[in-house]
């Protein structure tokens, strides 16, 4: 459930404004409408229901001719990294699928990757529509998260670092490479392949961050244009440490240039990012132990008070990026940015 | 959220075995999966919620350059049915939407539609997703009904009159009259074009319904084939008074043929077709008056014990139709769908 960029950001700012007037007036129902990963709608005095729809759509987000089997899984896994980066437990989800045709081996090979994934998380599959037309899968997926437990993006504070999960950018690279945009020596390519077919939704992180994180969001369009969202959500300044940003051994073997695009504004990774109080480090480092790695990869330095906010890149001395490089990595993204 | 018939029920046949396994681990938070208008989610003591999703595929669900404003309203029209089928009330919606590009004019226009039936309902949009791809429109909605009173397909009796909302067929007389399949002078084609680009979901009517009817659908694919969903969720059998379904003056001045088909096979009706015991016969009356005609068109008759439910049609004078006819109008349904 991201805003997407370029006129496409522009159409949703269209629907943000008739949804907000609206929603203002049944505020006890509604506690967060539309500009999260997801929604949160009041369930009761003890749970809130996080709510998030993705649309994919053959030929933008995957290729004629998709794996069926991924297709499954990823389409279901980006709606999962929603509700993970709220730190909701999934519930169940609704499917909407647009086919050709009905062709059964596509469709066994898609329901197999869903109803993995779907069974992985003990999130069912509770309704929805088939209809005839080009190869179009929109889900809907409802989780609960304890009410007031909920991670916004708009909770990040001056002092909090700023943590990444797992490894950024091996999808991006991957999809470089199948485009031709740079080469990868085939073993390479098998290693970060997965990456871009089968993110893994971090949902057990989510969950164990509420109560640690002030802030997160999942990193589906790239991470500095992602990590803008929590800096606007929370009017707070960052910096983050460009080479720190953590690379699987594939990506760290490619040129400086390719790596810090990849990791920085790559798309497709479904890692969290979010921002904790200095104080919690130890507890981030316990997950990290327990759970996947965590990097810390920046800190919020102050309060932007109503302006624009501002990122500042540094390198691995700990100066900032010349004007040329930092905008190259900030602004290239619509550009460089993934499908 | 129907099942669609032909090949496309197929499909759904296929998702519903691998949701079924799943849900009924779960079986504390999902109270109803597939196979409904709604699936239901506990929401807590006191409380159910209903989840829907609908897909709207420009060239299969409406024309190209379709009006956007009516475009915008029937999108969300047809989830709030399905609704409104279980006796909910609507709590918001996402919409997930595919645009070949960002027409300002066009969105302004669907916008208007969807937002002026979304704060009739006082049903805001709480989230979702824009993309570029071929004109789709994916929304989800969410509804809340008390616990235990969500009208569901499976609880028609022996016994219950069976009864629907409204006009039916009009939908579908304008759809053939704009497909040339039959001719209908301008303005009696003004008179029906509304209930086939803006119908009217019958929320107010579904809440009513709670406590009175047995069973409820919306009727959305024609209501003879709706109905059978019911039987077969019920196992039970059923008569229906073919020349007692209600139609419009437009429609009634058509050949009695016409009038038939459009009335039990038309499709689009969004009407509320329902069951409910004859001692509640008064209550249903009263809702009537008070808020729209409602039609007593026939009765359940008995249980089926798991055999192919029986629909006997009769007409005016009480005597079954011949098989022909009756064939004619229980299985001409593919042909004579809407799209």
């Amino acid at each position: 459930m991201e805003a997407k960029l370029g006129e496409f950001d522009l159409i949703w700012r269209f629907f943000k404004a008739g949804s907000e007037s609206m929603a203002q007036t049944q505020i006890n129902r509604v506690l967060l409408g539309i500009g999260d990963d997801c929604a949160l709608l009041q369930s009761d005095a003890t749970q809130s229901l996080a709510v998030t729809s993705d649309m994919l759509v053959e030929g933008r987000h995957f290729f004629a001719g998709a794996n069926a089997e991924w297709l499954g899984h990823k389409a279901l896994a980006v709606n999962l990294s929603d509700l993970a980066a709220m730190g909701a437990k999934p519930v169940g989800f609704t499917l909407a699928l647009a086919l050709p045709n009905a062709n059964a081996d596509w469709l066994a090979q898609f329901s197999q990757g869903l109803f993995r994934l779907a069974q992985q998380w003990q999130c069912p599959l509770i309704g929805g529509d088939t209809t005839q037309g080009p190869l179009t899968i929109c889900i809907t997926a409802l989780g609960h998260v304890p009410a007031g437990s909920a991670i916004k993006r708009s909770g990040a504070k001056t002092g909090d670092d700023i943590w990444v999960s797992g490894t950024l950018g091996d999808a991006r690279l991957a999809l470089g490479a199948l485009r031709k945009e740079w080469s990868l020596n085939p073993s390479s390519l098998e290693t970060v392949l997965p990456r871009m077919h089968e993110p893994e939704p971090r949902i057990a992180l989510g969950m164990q961050l509420r109560g640690i994180a002030n802030s997160a969001l999942d990193v589906s369009d790239g991470l500095l244009g992602d990590l803008r969202h929590i800096l606007k959500a929370s009017q707070v300044n960052a910096e983050v440490l460009i080479d720190q940003l953590p690379a699987s051994r594939t990506l760290a073997e490619q040129t400086q240039d390719l790596r810090r695009q990849c990791a920085a504004n790559g798309g497709d990774d479904y890692e969290l990012c979010f921002t904790a109080p200095a104080s919690k480090r130890m507890e981030v480092e316990s997950l990290s132990t327990a759970l996947l790695p965590l990097t810390r990869i920046g800190s919020i330095t102050s309060a932007s008070n109503g302006a624009e906010p501002e990122l500042i890149l540094r390198d691995a001395n700990g100066n900032p990026l010349t004007n040329a490089d930092s905008m190259r990595l900030t602004q290239s993204f619509d550009h460089f940015k993934s499908t």
